[in-house]
């Protein structure tokens, strides 16, 4: 198809460069890379129309590109096994990366931007270990370096942060960043089935990986969060130093405690200012108002709130993951930095920051907050007791303390809410419950979180 | 203050450019323009570490301006009572016009853009009345348009469209756009207070307009859906033709019908793709799920969803109004022109598409929908047979009938849901019922909405 029959806008004397076409090619030919190309060859009409110009598929590679069927593809495309070919081709100006595995993606990223091309990646471990590196490159290369797809999938949220809230002076970004572990704790909540049941059916539909530690262990989420600080606040934050804490010990007596509170428990992964110029930033199991509006994303949705000292609160909520979402932020990537061309720009965006700092992160031990504490006991007389000793001991003042009708007297579980405290505090004197001879499993704590 | 001690990347060979500083006027000094000057002396260090430049503000304007306090402002900036001094100002590469009067914002537009200036509105009035005008204007001179703050205030969902879901095929965009009329709705609801109650209340505090039409009849949220329409479709959509139905007749009886559906009241404002390439968009108080992310939002909080064929549907939602939301979409926009200066780029971004259609509207009458239809008639026997004999007569099937205790008998209201059927119809049925005689008031219909 040509542009022809598309009404054009006379051209401005200083843009002498449209109408042109834009080459991209394609690393990486699995269930994204091939929703990625489905959307570019789907609505080719409709997005030329958006830019005025065509975007032209080039080259695709995979390792197996030859056992693939690929007689759907529009136009002369070249199908190659090595990336390099696909770096090295001078009809590529944008490079999409869509591999997996994290050291060729990193290959790739620095490859492309070394023959100055423009990069797009879906590799969220890739931006959060070596963003600053890719950013910092990129703008030394005037290329442009395209990663929405990175965070909660089709959510424009790394644009919002970067354009549509650019005049935004952030101080906290938080969410529901992983979609297995909402659609887990949303099932367990609705539907009052056990933690195990849900993950096995979740692995069983495919909505959950074999290997569920990365999901469900909050490290994926984790990636995401230090993206997210890293564009809020243009500081490189190193992924290993966030606190992390999943959902395995979340049971079904948590969201009847919960909902007792007017709350429900959802996996938060979130990062803030403090003061002192320093971050603050987690991934755990916390208790949120059932009123709040993340409260009421159910299922493998995924959600960011981004809160400004200007405007206030912003949700983004959407698909966060899957083929359709995944391609449609590529594609959006792909659409800027072609835009960028188009009128004349080197498409050097940098990332919401010329200028990068290295974070300062916190203690999680250093953070403020009323907990949810909740234990499982076998029942006899004085435990209350000796556990509100250890808290007083501790300066803990208690709140309330619920007890749910006991399924025995070998497991008897109760909760109680405490008042703000340090949670360095807090985790001491849980420490010292726990090895009370009476626990029938370890304590869980997690704090009530009200900043939505 | 100056860029000195930022650390900057080395400059690319083909931006020459950088750094330099970006000099704003700003037209209109009322709440909007003070707020935005504001953000940009207040966060001038964080804006510039974003930029890796200066924005200089050189001009502020307004009509009675040498009667505002302007001390706090840094740097020389020119006071000035006459906006063409702006316009013609060589050190104003962008105009910000915050002007509330729709003639003068419309000339001083047009007089920015053939001045080759970028220009930043907050006016939905423009935008949604001579939007195509701009944009194309804008494109022949090569001039960026930035348009966040026209709709929904500090949430960037103009900027999604554009940007960040520029690869997303839209099926529909809708929303809560108006934050005076969720704010009486929800209070409406959580408080179990009467509709002129609360609209006074929120006029004494200054939420609502003293003259509320525009908010409560639903003209405001039509110029945001006719934006939304313009970026999310590429059409041109008149905004007179889509039809506005407001809020005044809802009552808190329809609230409690609404739980009993376990439902509640929303104002929606909707546009969505329908078959033969024609657009259908309404303003309506309808019933959406109580488990819907948009019902979340309460008071006055906007909200938009955009469905798309790819990503499913995302939403977007924040403060819709006030000084500082509106004042970080300004600056986020004026952020973006300068970043496109800064690379080399003309700026010339086209608001979504570069090709526009005019929208082909489908009358209302087309939608087909299940539909709430509530009376209130003088109770005497036989009244359900009348109104049931009507509705199946123009073959409208009738799903439930509720009834909630009367408050009298010369005030009896009840309520019934109807199958799926088409706008046109069911109002004709609805307009026979309202000619019999035990009716107390006109009836009122609106349409269950599911797609949320």
């Amino acid at each position: 198809m040509t542009t022809e029959n598309v009404p054009r806008a006379p051209l401005a004397a200083d843009s002498p460069t449209r109408p042109r076409a834009i080459g991209l090619g394609v690393i990486g030919f699995g269930t994204v890379g091939t929703g990625t190309v489905k959307v570019l060859v789907e609505h080719r009409h409709e997005l030329n129309r958006r830019l005025g110009c065509k975007l032209e598929l080039k080259a695709v590679c995979s390792r197996n590109i030859h056992r693939s069927d690929l007689s759907w593809l529009r136009g002369r495309v070249k199908a190659v096994e090595d990336w390099r070919q696909v770096v090295a081709d001078p009809e590529v100006e944008v490079v999409v990366e869509l591999v997996n595995d994290l050291r060729t993606a990193h290959s790739i990223a620095l490859a492309a931007i070394a023959a100055r091309k423009h990069l797009v990646t879906a590799n969220k471990q890739l931006v959060a270990g070596y963003g600053r590196e890719l950013v910092e490159r990129s703008q030394r290369a005037g290329t442009a370096l395209g990663i929405e797809a990175c965070v909660a999938g089709g959510t424009p949220v790394l644009h919002a942060i970067r354009e549509g809230l650019a005049g935004e002076h952030f101080t906290a970004v938080l969410g529901i960043l992983n979609g297995t572990t909402n659609y887990i704790l949303t099932e367990m909540e609705e539907r009052g089935r056990p933690f195990a049941d849900v993950l096995a059916d979740a692995q069983r539909r495919g909505y959950a990986e074999l290997d569920p530690a990365a999901d469900i262990d909050g490290h994926d989420a984790r990636y995401k969060i230090a993206i997210l600080a890293m564009l809020c606040f243009g500081a490189a934050v190193p992924v290993e130093e966030i606190p992390a804490e999943g959902i395995r010990r979340i049971e079904q007596v948590d969201f009847a405690y919960a909902h007792r509170f007017n709350r429900t428990v959802r996996l938060l992964a979130a990062a803030r200012r403090i003061k002192g110029g320093r971050l603050q930033a987690f991934v755990s199991p916390v208790m949120i108002p059932r009123s709040a509006p993340l409260a009421a994303l159910r299922g493998s949705v995924n959600g960011v709130v981004l809160v400004g000292s200007q405007g206030g609160s912003t949700m983004i909520s959407g698909r966060g993951a899957g083929a359709g979402p995944t391609a449609v932020a590529v594609v959006s990537d792909v659409v800027e930095i072609a835009r960028d061309l188009l009128t004349g720009g080197t498409g050097a965006t940098p990332l919401g920051y010329t200028a990068w700092r290295p974070a300062r992160l916190a203690p999680l031990a250093e953070m403020v907050a009323p907990f949810y504490l909740r234990l499982v006991v076998r029942d006899r007389p004085g435990i209350l007791a000796r556990v509100c000793g250890i808290l007083g001991r501790h300066r803990i003042n208690i709140d309330s303390v619920l007890q749910e009708p006991a399924p025995s007297k070998a497991r008897s579980p109760f909760a109680m809410s405490l008042e703000p405290a340090r949670q360095g505090q807090v985790a001491r004197a849980v420490g010292e419950i726990a090895r009370l001879p009476f626990l029938a499993e370890p304590p869980l704590l997690m704090p009530f979180f009200d900043e939505l």
